[in-house]
Formats: C-alpha cells, sequence, structure tokens
C-alpha cells in the first residue's frame, strides 16, 4: 500500500513509498482512510524539529476512514461503518496529565497517511453523521487540544470572555469554533489581514492584526477585560495578556511557537490571582466528550479544499508558508 | 491611646505616638489589643516599599484582644470575650478573587498595632481555647495566606508531596503546619542552617539549604517529585522547580522576594500540564475555614518570645534580619 513516510533522517526525505499492509493485533479493526489532516505535529517532524524522528515510520495523526476487517467481537460491529481515530496512544490511568508511555499516533506508531491503519478497537468512533470524511478526519488532535484547554483547564462557559490567539492555526479554530458555540464572547488575533476579516465575519466579537500597534490596548479596551486566553505563541506577548486578563483569569498555553518570555510579571499574577496553565491534547474521556460536543452543536471544522494523497508535498508547503485558512486534509483515492 | 504610625512618608519615620480613641461606626465592636503580629507587609510598609503609603495610619494587620463595647445585638455576644480578627476588608462576592475595592487592616485603614481597634463585628472571632494570645495574634494573615495557596489552590492532602521554599516565613510557617497536619509528605528549603535544622526537626521529610550546590537535583532524587510548591520568592529558581515537579504539578506563589525569572520553560510546563498560579491572602469564608482548621487539629503557631509595645523598632529589626523562626509579636501592656 502506499504510504507517506519520512524515508532518511538527514536528508529528512518525506516521500511516498510503499509499505506492507498492516498486521492486525488483537483487538484491532482494519481502517481504510478516506481522508487524513495535516496538524503542526507533521510539519515540525517533516522538518527534523521534533523528539524522536525515525525515518520508515508512517506520519500521520489524524483519519477518516472505511472499517474492512475486525478480529473481535466489539470491532465487527464496525465493519462497514465510516470512522475516526483517536490518536492517543497510552495516555494512562491519571485524567490530568499523560503516562510516561504516551505518544501520539503518526510518530513513533505508524499513522493515518496510508491507504490503510490498524487500530485498537477503542481508538475509532463513529464519524458523526452530519461532518463528511474530510471534516472528520480534520477533527481528533486538534479538536481534543482545543477541548482540553477551553474547557477543562479553562472551563470556558457562556458568561466568560475568551480570547484566541493565533486564530489561524488548528487548534485555534476549533477552541473559536466550541467557545462560540457555548455562547463565550470570543475574541481573536492573526498575523494575517486576511484571517483576521474572516474571523470578524464568522462571529468573533473583534479580531485583531497582532502586527499592528497598539493591538492589545485596544483589545483591552474593546473586551473591558478577558477572562481565559488560549495560547500557543508563548513569548513576551504573554505579558501582554497577563495586562490584559480579570482578576483570577487563566492563559492556557499548548504551544510557544514564538519562544519563551524574557520574564513574567510574576507580581501581577500573584495580586490578580492569575493562572499560567501548560495544557497538550487531552485523555480518551475529553475525547469523547469532544465528538459528542461535536455533534451536539453540529460544529462543522473549517477545512481547505482537499488535496489528493499523492499531491501530499504541496500540503506540506502549504503548513509551511502557513496560509490556509482551514485544516489541511489528503483525500485518499476513492 | 499609644499607637505605631509612619509618621513622615518621606523620611519612613516610625513612631509610637498617641491617637485619638477608635470611633465606633454601626455594627461595630472596640477591641482591647493583648497582642499584634508582625507581617512581611509591615516591614515593606516601614521601608517605604508597598503601593499607597499614607502618614499618620495605624499599622498592623494582626490582632488578638479582648472586646469592651459593641453598638449591635451580634456584638454584645461578644463583649468580654477573647477574638482575632480578620484582616480583610472589602474581598467582594467572588470567592475567586478580590474585588478592586480591597484592603488589609493595616495601612489604609487604622490596623492593630495600638491599644485599640475598632472593626465591624463580621471581622472577629472568638481566639481558638488551645491557643494564648501571641499565638492568636500570630494567626490572621499569614494562616489565611498560606491556607489559600496550599488547599484552595494546591489540593494539598496525605497523597500529596509538597515543598515549601523559604520556610522561615510567616506564611511557608503555616503552609508547613498545614501541610504536615493533613499528613502530605513535606519538604522544605531555607538559606539558613538553623532553620534547616529545626525543620527536620519538626517533621519536615527533608529540609535542604538553598545555598548549598545541587540542593535541587537532590530534593529532586529524594522526593522522586513533587506535586506541589509553595514558592514566595520567584526569581529563576522557578525553572528549577518545574524540573521537580510531578506530571500535573502546581507551583503556587504568593510573592516574589528575589524578582522575576529571565524565562520561564514553557515547554516543559504545557507537556507536563503544569500550572503556575499566582495566590494572595483569602476570602472571608477561606478565613473562617482556616480558624476551623487550626481547631480541628490543633495548630500551634510558632512565634518567638513577644516584645513589648514599647520595643516595636526591636520586632522591625528582627524583619529586617530576618533570623526569627517564629512569628515576631508585640505584647499589649496588661
Amino acid at each position: 500500500m502506499r504510504s507517506l513516510q519520512i524515508t532518511d533522517k538527514q536528508e529528512q526525505a518525506l516521500q511516498i513509498v510503499d509499505a506492507d499492509m498492516p498486521e492486525m493485533p488483537a483487538n484491532s479493526v482494519l481502517v481504510k482512510l478516506k481522508a487524513a489532516a495535516l496538524n503542526r505535529r507533521d510539519y515540525w517532524i517533516s522538518i527534523g524539529k521534533y523528539p524522536g524522528i525515525r525515518p520508515g515510520v508512517i506520519l500521520g495523526s489524524d483519519g477518516c476512514g472505511i472499517v474492512e476487517k475486525a478480529n473481535s467481537e466489539q470491532g465487527q460491529a464496525f465493519v462497514g461503518k465510516e470512522v475516526i481515530i483517536n490518536p492517543n496512544i497510552n495516555w494512562g490511568n491519571d485524567p490530568k496529565v499523560q503516562s510516561a508511555d504516551y505518544t501520539i499516533l503518526g510518530m513513533p506508531v505508524n499513522g493515518t497517511f496510508a491507504e490503510y491503519i490498524a487500530v485498537p478497537v477503542d481508538r475509532i468512533h463513529e464519524k458523526p453523521s452530519h461532518l463528511s470524511v474530510e471534516e472528520a478526519a480534520a477533527l481528533p488532535l486538534a479538536g481534543l487540544t482545543a477541548y482540553r484547554a477551553l474547557f477543562t483547564h479553562g472551563q470556558v462557559d457562556a458568561d466568560k470572555k475568551v480570547f484566541i490567539s493565533g486564530a489561524g492555526g488548528g487548534v485555534a479554530q476549533y477552541a473559536f469554533l466550541f467557545s462560540r458555540a457555548v455562547g463565550a464572547t470570543t475574541y481573536i488575533s492573526s498575523g494575517q489581514a486576511e484571517k483576521v476579516e474572516k474571523f470578524a465575519s464568522i462571529g468573533a466579537a473583534k479580531a485583531y492584526n497582532y502586527k499592528d500597534d497598539g493591538w492589545i490596548k485596544q483589545a483591552a479596551k474593546d473586551s473591558g477585560g478577558i477572562d481565559v486566553v488560549i495560547d500557543s505563541a508563548g513569548g513576551d506577548q504573554l505579558n501582554d495578556f497577563l495586562k490584559v486578563l480579570n482578576p483570577a483569569g487563566k492563559i492556557v498555553f499548548y504551544g510557544a511557537t514564538t519562544g519563551l518570555p524574557s520574564k513574567i510579571d510574576l507580581y501581577r499574577m500573584f495580586w490578580s490571582q492569575a493562572t499560567l496553565q501548560g495544557s497538550t491534547m487531552g485523555n480518551d474521556q475529553e475525547f469523547e466528550a469532544m465528538i459528542e460536543f461535536v455533534k451536539k452543536h453540529r460544529i462543522k471544522p473549517i477545512v481547505e479544499p482537499s488535496i489528493a494523497f499523492d499531491q501530499a508535498h504541496t500540503a506540506f508547503e502549504m503548513l509551511a508558508d502557513n496560509k490556509q485558512f482551514g485544516k489541511v486534509v489528503l483525500k485518499m483515492d476513492e
């Protein structure tokens, strides 16, 4: 079967290569993939900036497909059904944090950028019926990360004012959609004018270009104070967010793409009882809850027009350029 | 009556001066003070390093005394009784954070370093019977701050491993006593060898001198990972604490006496789902819960031999030298 792999660690050779059909351990299902979405994680792996990269592993954390085979009674019930895959592997028993054995589908374990994948039956969930296979494929990793950051840590509800930074990103998109779905007043920032405009047009209370001078003061003025910031940029901007936060406010962050802040204003933090909360992915209960949430609120993931699997390089270039508005999805041949 | 005030803001002249007897607004009680404890806050005010210092205000947040007069039925029930005073003023309606009107007894409102004080009747609580007036006076501000940091934010219980930095401080002392009382495994650090020894002798699992090379690595090894750090030092040591934290661990801090960290390791924080939580004082419900906790566990505050009110300058010098092991308490004349 065809699959997308890093074939050489030194040269970061991302190639479509032939791979053996996956073996099926006990209690697994064989899924013929219909669509698979890219995450920033795949991009970091493709440019060698991720821990533990191994050549010869099929990339891809997100996928939607049809179950072709199963070797357990539980799995049989899914045969012929369209499913999405929970990319968590070995979260462990503590809902608060992943175990030391935790990994994510698509490195070091073979992932979804292939014609077929075998996964344990407890990793699959029926595709929500209101979603296309492309939309469903775009949901798992980013939706789960957003759900945990927003609800488990941020405790966002209709009474909250939420700020989502870098709203063009995959996780940030879901944070925006989920935050809007519960009725929270939701502000966003982006570094690209066209994304700022789009978010303003789809329900952002206000949208800011973070390259504009004085945008953060304007956001403070417009909002009258933010309760929860969802961030993945990190850097010195964190101190700006601390200034905009309401008392007892929270900054929940799941990345630090602009690096570490040169300081952090602890004085302001302790007097205002502020929280700086790290977050990543989410546990299996949160994955199920996220799927139910998406069904209940009929959330439609925002996706770019899908790209044929053979053109996977184009998809990775889109992430490099960072111009896409929605998730980038690979479509497998029918 | 005699009272301790900053009489001149420029010269920071801390003097015992004669003051009018306090007036009694509606629903207040007149307390004849028996003992009053110093907090680091009083020291910062005495050296001009606190926001909003005004000359002519009686200092002091902590006090224990006997109710002499009341102008309400509720207050009458306390006449002749020994009470401690809740130093919170206008916390407000949100248990999570103080209101913008919040202040602490002893600046800008007249405080406990005087022969008498009038306070609203809802600020007083009967002195726990197992405490001397000196011990009771030493409890309010620091006990409340420790209670909130440890339990409300840190959620410390018998299963937790807790690290308390700078354990010679007033709040840290209570954090230690309260943490031990619930059965948590409790580690401490201090910069003074004699304090390290004393804490080791009164129940610290291990006590470290933070001036020793490699102490933090030793603490990591001894503890096998810390669940909750209670800190008021801030500075670059925060990154050391992040390394010692267990996954989903928390650093709760109520000060930053060594300044701001030059960076903060966000990468470690998000992957380990760590929390950096600011905290200060506590609400009125927490004050009541803290008093009940002290009664239930028969907590005995650690106090230095008390100092006569006339010798208040000596008490402030003790805080400047930072050699005291327990709280520094002023004893009023009988």
